[in-house]
């Protein structure tokens, strides 16, 4: 079995543990966001590609749901010994050597995709992973901030404010001009459907999708998406935020809605929001809904067998 | 008292820290070699900038003479776990931060002597710390390896292979092309006297006498050098190595004499090579032996006394 998968962060890392072992044998190939992308120090830092590759290879903090276990910070307080900033952004001594190493290859001429296969022959995370585009795609945030408009990159809007400033606009700059990475297209044609997981839909799968090509090859796949929202919140993260900025509601239906019938053909929503199943705005979409809480790598899994199950009822 | 030094790494930084307990109220210019410096992971290290700034600053690792006091090496070994080298090099992960920095600034467009200074916004050395260019230059070596002639950068053949194989040539790469940073040649003109500590005399003081412009400021000048080698051998390091290289013996007076009476009136050697005193190819040199051994703060302290009087006796 061909499985792709676009990826965010936490989310989908998680939701592709319980994808391996849900299917051991399958060949899984994930895209992941490249938005998020930023360059604290002047050193390339790619989180969500990152979350996946270390959550895969069993090097992720687990409590944290990003970053390494067992972590030092001796650079950043150096770093911050100079006064240098920022400070917000946790970076972790074991985490900077991959930043390291990214930023030297990429200086040195190699796409991001290269780079990303080189810092995989280390983790073996036992799927491919391909940044959504070798392109620089920047997630940009407009709001208001000390009385005038402003605008962020996604990171600082994230992670330094919480995002508890509200957003007017959330921007994939670049993602206009951007090209799918090698193997992207490709990897969504050959499969035998495709999956989103959990991830924000916004300035995940979103960002990935505003990448020309992407969004026109997944119309003539069979597509599965798994609900970020449980109850009308996200299950983690601020995706509330996000969709409050694009004008959507946090509702497993509005996001649905939000992807719409033409891109998705199954979708799971968690058995808080069954009443959802049968909703007119998702006709089209095929909806099933079951306990979405990955509250475990077996929850995980039970979730990514039943994506996985859908898609083959839903293939077109 | 005005007092311009230039300098190579821990034979210089110890003689700078004497120096400054010996004539606190002076003011003091270095010039600093970046011949040795390299760029291992893209990071771009100035070993002999940074052993001055660490030992001025209060940073410096004691027992080593160079890198900083309680190390740890998590980044070391994360970039060894990709497979990723020079692992020769002892980068530990509070140093780094510094090169982090360094590589940053550099990308934004500062140069070196800009990047120097605000680094050194943290450690207030009590010097000012002039890299001796802002130009590229980097010193390569020349050896037989592995049955066939190689040229290598200083560091590999210095830090790797410990300098054991005998260099056929040493050469400070661009130096010919290197203009001197803003504020060397006038630190050379302002000046009371400049002095030499006991660094190399050809991959440190060697390689700033290469840039053009500076040995020509020296010889309008009032200079005293203080012998890095004791009884035909380094005080510390190498430089037996270096000098057969270039073809000058391993002894106080051929030092002295490779220097010349245009460029040295003052040289200081230990009490082991006083036979040197009267030698007569020193001709022209004030030449006065006294112990030369740092073997403390106050030692140094007591050798550098010694320079600037030699200095203030026989000034132009």
């Amino acid at each position: 079995m061909r499985i792709t998968v676009l990826a965010g962060g936490v989310g989908a890392a998680r939701f592709l543990r319980g994808l391996r072992a849900a299917v051991p044998a399958a060949d899984v190939t994930v895209i992941g966001n490249t938005g998020d992308d930023f360059t604290p120090f002047g050193l390339h830092v790619s989180p969500d590609l990152d979350t996946v590759m270390y959550t895969l290879g069993g090097g992720i903090s687990e409590e944290q749901g990003w970053g390494r276990a067992a972590e030092s910070h001796t650079v950043l307080a150096e770093l911050a010994a100079y006064g240098a900033g920022p400070g917000w952004f946790g970076l972790g001594d074991k985490d900077i050597a991959t930043h390291i190493l990214r930023t030297q290859w990429l200086a040195a001429g190699q796409p991001l995709s290269a780079v990303t296969r080189r810092l995989c022959e280390r983790w073996q995370p036992g799927v491919t992973l391909l940044p959504m585009s070798d392109d620089l795609v920047r997630t940009h945030v407009t709001l208001e901030l000390d009385g005038r408009p402003q605008t962020l990159h996604f990171q600082e809007w994230w992670v330094r404010l919480h995002a508890a400033v509200p957003a007017s606009r959330i921007e994939a700059v670049g993602a206009s001009e951007a090209s799918p990475a090698p193997g992207v297209l490709e990897a969504i044609a050959a499969a035998d459907f495709v999956l989103f997981p959990p991830s924000n839909p916004v300035v995940s799968i979103g960002v990935i999708l505003a990448v020309p090509g992407i969004a026109d090859a997944l119309r003539d796949q069979t597509v599965v998406g798994v609900s970020p929202i449980i109850g009308g919140a996200p299950v983690r993260g601020m995706a509330d935020a996000c969709l409050t900025a694009i004008g959507v509601q946090t509702s497993a239906a509005a996001v649905a809605a939000h992807y719409g019938a033409e891109l998705l053909d199954g979708w799971l929503v968690d058995d808080q929001d069954k009443d959802v199943v049968d909703a007119p705005e998702l006709a089209g979409i095929a909806v099933r809904s079951r306990p979405l809480y990955m509250t475990s790598v077996a929850a995980a899994a039970e979730i990514a067998r039943a994506a996985v199950d859908l898609a083959l009822e839903v293939r077109r």
